[in-house]
């Protein structure tokens, strides 16, 4: 018996590189169903749901959302908006208002839990009703998936940007503090370490969420690489926390406070990044020390997209619509490595999803705790797609001196 | 007569995406000519000339300096010293014990100025010598040159984030402060404009050295593109000065230092953009205000390059093999825009280059000094090269709203 009604999509949180990938194969897989009476985009997330804010999708040019699936960031806009059950109940009165039997929405593990509130309405209302959470997050911190759309092309934008880093601390040596998004999953500031190709290229230290940060530790590493390298190339999550948890950039300038800076605000973006720097050189007296956050670049640059996580967004937003209107399921679609490299699609419950947060397993995480393994950069390297660009050096010899001895 | 001796290539300032096309270029162009004997390499440009750290580029093979003309950043590495009278001495006394008769340099304006001393120290010995500037920076304010390699791919990087940020505030909105390298000269800032593709796209202000800054116009600036737009991008080049020509960094720093922020460090990179993105939360009350520091993403991200600049880098190098080893000519050599899109290379006098800053061209500039106008716009483009992604829209009609009255 089939369906008959509306497709909503709509996304949520945090914009990736390849999430409208997603929103244009829900909405060009859903266009083939007959009993696809129309496809409706929300505005805004489910903060547009509230207001019945939908553009027709059903509207829109094949060519132009081809071309909208290349585009970077939520074309539909997004919201950080965490419905609680009043607010998914407001969501159900609206999308019955509109004759809406389908409902895909784009998201991270929040999402999920609407998705699973929202069908959990219409389950109690008799409401004939399909919802599907399409999966989306650089983070990479969705259970049951080996991995999530978007992750893959902002871990190929850090990637690219340490192996230019790495080269450029090279050329003028000194020490290089990147600060990466992850505030619990420290996959994506993990995938800086494919700028390690020849055995002293950096990142030499890579700094993690899923263990603690000691600054004294901290302190001896770096001294450590810079003695042996002459320089010393660090990538550290935002999220790094110490042994009770406190994450460091409120811990450092409770301590810097005190000591030197007066009332400093939290809020500033590049402060965990100078905190740091500056620890490193008042404490090793070294002078060229530089530190980047590399902030909103990482999850939305044009023009550096991993094209297998272009596929696998596509392939998640089609695989809902076949889910929902062909076989009539509710769920959320997760991606499984099924081979060196292939992947495959299932639909999970949402309970199993909604809400929790994977974190990087520790056979990637070396014993120190201050770099990945081998297992990692296997895991990594296929979702950042075809033409990563290798660096090369000079291999010349070197010329005898002749004015002084060697 | 054909001058029989060796050639030396080195590398300084800041590294480029583009600077080993230059390098590979001279070497190359250099490696044809029967009166060249070896070519070398400096390490870490006049300060590995002084050490006599020398690799002999003629032992590399063709095949490897095309893949690291392919490799951002200084291959031979960099130097940030700035060689005196003495020091130029040293580097001409070093040149004559190792029978180098061609010198190219590839750098800034502060390299010109070194090529210039260390070819009159040749020139007052009587030794028999040609030296070249090779043009790099992506500051773009070399004069003469109507633009310099390194640039175009900078430039491309800056508009493609910018590009990319631009959807992230549509999607999140709020305001974002990216601040963009550039001491005395707005060029790179200015590429932000290349996101400008739809009326209300941003970046909505760009503010640029060459224009004093004012604090109070900026915040009249940002409230009236927030009411328009709901939200606002904002482009800024870190060296933005008030009327006296004070860094604002530096002022702003002491006006909050003396309010509420006790002794705060000029060091941390991403002060600029904290302390503009406070300011606009303090007066206007504006919650989500994000700011970045693109830092040294800009200049050495591998995976984001211009063609156009590529290729140009690459002329430059071999141009001046040519100039120096064919004609015999010392000299910088410098771009010359000839065409829509074409251009020229010419061997101009080092003094007409040396030490001098070119600044964006008051035609480059809006009125109000808060943007950029088409005719920077139709300059910058063709640097950019090839494939230069585009932002694309949904543009489906808005579905009537059934609950609520419009």
């Amino acid at each position: 018996m089939k369906l008959e009604g509306k497709v909503l999509v709509a996304q949520g949180g945090g914009p990736t590189a390849v999430i409208n990938q997603s929103l244009v194969g829900a909405v060009l897989e859903s266009r083939k169903f007959p009993q696809v009476t129309k496809v409706y985009g929300a505005v805004h997330g489910v903060a547009g749901i509230i207001k019945e804010d939908f553009l027709d999708l059903t509207q829109e040019t094949t060519h132009n959302l081809e071309q909208v699936a290349l585009t970077p960031s939520s074309a539909l806009f997004s919201t950080r908006d965490k419905p609680d059950e009043k607010y998914c109940k407001e969501i159900f009165n609206v999308l019955k208002a509109h004759d809406i039997r389908y409902f895909f929405y784009i998201g991270g593990n929040d999402s999920v839990d609407t998705v699973r509130i929202v069908n959990e309405n219409a389950r109690l209302s008799d409401y004939e009703f399909r919802a599907i959470h399409i999966p989306k997050t650089i983070d990479n911190d969705l259970v049951i998936n080996d991995h999530t759309p978007g992750y893959g092309s902002a871990a190929k934008f850090v990637a690219q940007a340490f192996t230019g880093i790495n080269l450029d601390v090279r050329a003028l040596p000194g020490v290089y503090i990147g600060v990466v998004m992850g505030r619990h999953a420290g996959f994506l500031t993990a995938a800086s370490s494919i700028a390690q190709k020849y055995p002293d290229d950096g990142p030499h230290l890579i700094y993690l969420p899923e263990r603690p940060f000691n600054i004294e530790k901290y302190l001896e590493d770096v001294k450590r690489i810079y003695e042996k390298y002459g320089r010393c190339v660090i990538a550290v999550s935002e999220g790094i926390c110490d042994e009770e948890g406190n994450p460091i950039v409120t811990k450092l300038l409770n301590n810097v406070e005190k000591d030197e800076f007066g009332n400093v605000q939290l809020s500033g973006t590049g402060a965990l990044g100078d905190l740091l720097a500056n620890y490193i050189k008042k404490n090793l007296g070294i002078k060229r020390v530089r530190t980047d956050t590399f902030g909103y670049l990482q999850r939305s640059f044009f023009g550096c997209v991993s094209d297998v996580d272009q596929h696998e967004a596509r392939e998640v937003g089609e695989k809902a619509a076949q889910f929902a209107i062909w076989h009539n399921l509710d769920g959320s679609i997760t991606i499984h490595r099924t081979g060196d490299y292939s992947v495959d699609y299932q639909l999970t419950n949402l309970e199993e999803v909604a809400g929790k947060t994977k974190h990087m397993p520790d056979e990637f995480i070396n014993s120190e705790g201050n770099n990945v393994t081998e297992a990692f950069r296997h895991y990594v390297l296929p979702l950042l797609g075809s033409g990563l660009q290798q660096a090369h050096r000079l291999r010349a010899p070197k010329v005898p001196k002749l004015l002084k001895k060697e």
